[in-house]
């Protein structure tokens, strides 16, 4: 297999999911740390050579750049037991890591990074006019996958998929963007269950 | 193959390209229309048989439901030509699929229902300001997408993907939503090349 190197910054969700995906699965990476607050991935550099777009995490193979947590997450999983073999499964689990970049990271992740790490007093006007209605709809999408969760243990079929771990990664640090994570009982379980995998590492 | 249909809403991007990559592959599927603009996807019984997010595209796959336009391409499309053999090509064409649903789609597909669907003055103050962000982030996104088709005819490999239908489906009518694709030359030519594949059909 090519060289991995995944160009990160280690407090973001997006980039733990792809450390989180590569310990399950047994795989090493080498990882170079960016400090977005500084905008080190913002440089005329990074955007040559790394992204165009100027944003963290993309997963390098060999030469070749993956920008795309969720991206990312396939590459290092393909072939393995965290993408369902069945047809109809391996489009669900897709489903729900489109959800997850549509309906959840933009607003439980980009509340958390406001409230915990900008700072509410250091928002925008216009950052700040968005709350209400970022935070109605991450509210929406914890229960749409709480509504899930209480039928199920895994998002897709019978065992831990990406779906799991893409939404692991900011659900369980929601609380951080003022979600109540104690009125989603089934999220609480899932989250335990995730937490027990072998091999599973924290955030850092 | 398990009975597919078709929920949608027809002028919706999200829809056409499910429908796009059926008609490239020569899959036939019903379609059930619902009028977005009349609520018809926010009732119970949608929202209980169909989407409890109480949104279209879904496909219909005998009596299972898949959410998510780019997920039921990945559906249709599994083991065509439409997906690439090669492991970093494939999770390349999933990179451009997630920036379409994280950078493109909510930008440009957001400002042109706003625009040419729900009218300037129907908007609220919170749509309207939005709008000088969505602007920006959604002319980014058509920069970056003409930035790489300079340089190569497919957003992946040697032929078209599953990544060049879904970021056609709402950059070819993105005028509607007030971008200007003149300013775009090789998105231009992008698209004619799309337009003049075997079986295409266009947004109705």
């Amino acid at each position: 297999m090519d060289k991995l190197i995944l160009h990160e910054y280690a407090a973001s969700g997006n980039c733990y999911k792809i450390r989180l995906t590569a310990a399950l699965l047994g795989i090493l990476m080498e990882r170079v740390e960016y400090d977005i607050m500084k905008g080190e991935t913002r440089t005329p550099q990074f955007r040559t050579h790394i992204n165009p777009l100027g944003r963290i995490p993309v997963l390098q193979v060999g030469s070749r750049f993956l920008p795309e947590s969720n991206a990312a997450c396939c590459y290092l999983a393909d072939g393995s037991s965290l993408i369902p073999a069945d047809r109809f499964q391996r489009a669900d689990m897709l489903r729900w890591m489109f959800f997850e970049r549509y309906h959840h990271e933009p607003n439980v992740a980009t509340l958390r990074f406001w409230l915990a790490f900008v700072g509410i007093d250091a928002l925008s006007e216009l950052q700040r006019s968005q709350m209400p209605a970022k935070r109605l709809a991450g509210e929406a999408a914890l229960q749409a996958m709480d509504d899930h969760l209480a039928l199920v243990d895994w998002f897709v079929g019978d065992s831990v998929s990406l779906a799991d771990i893409a939404l692991y990664a900011y659900t369980h640090v929601a609380e951080g963007g003022g979600f109540d994570l104690s009125l989603y009982p089934a999220i609480q379980a899932w989250l335990a269950r995730v937490e027990t995998l072998p091999r599973f590492v924290a955030m850092e």
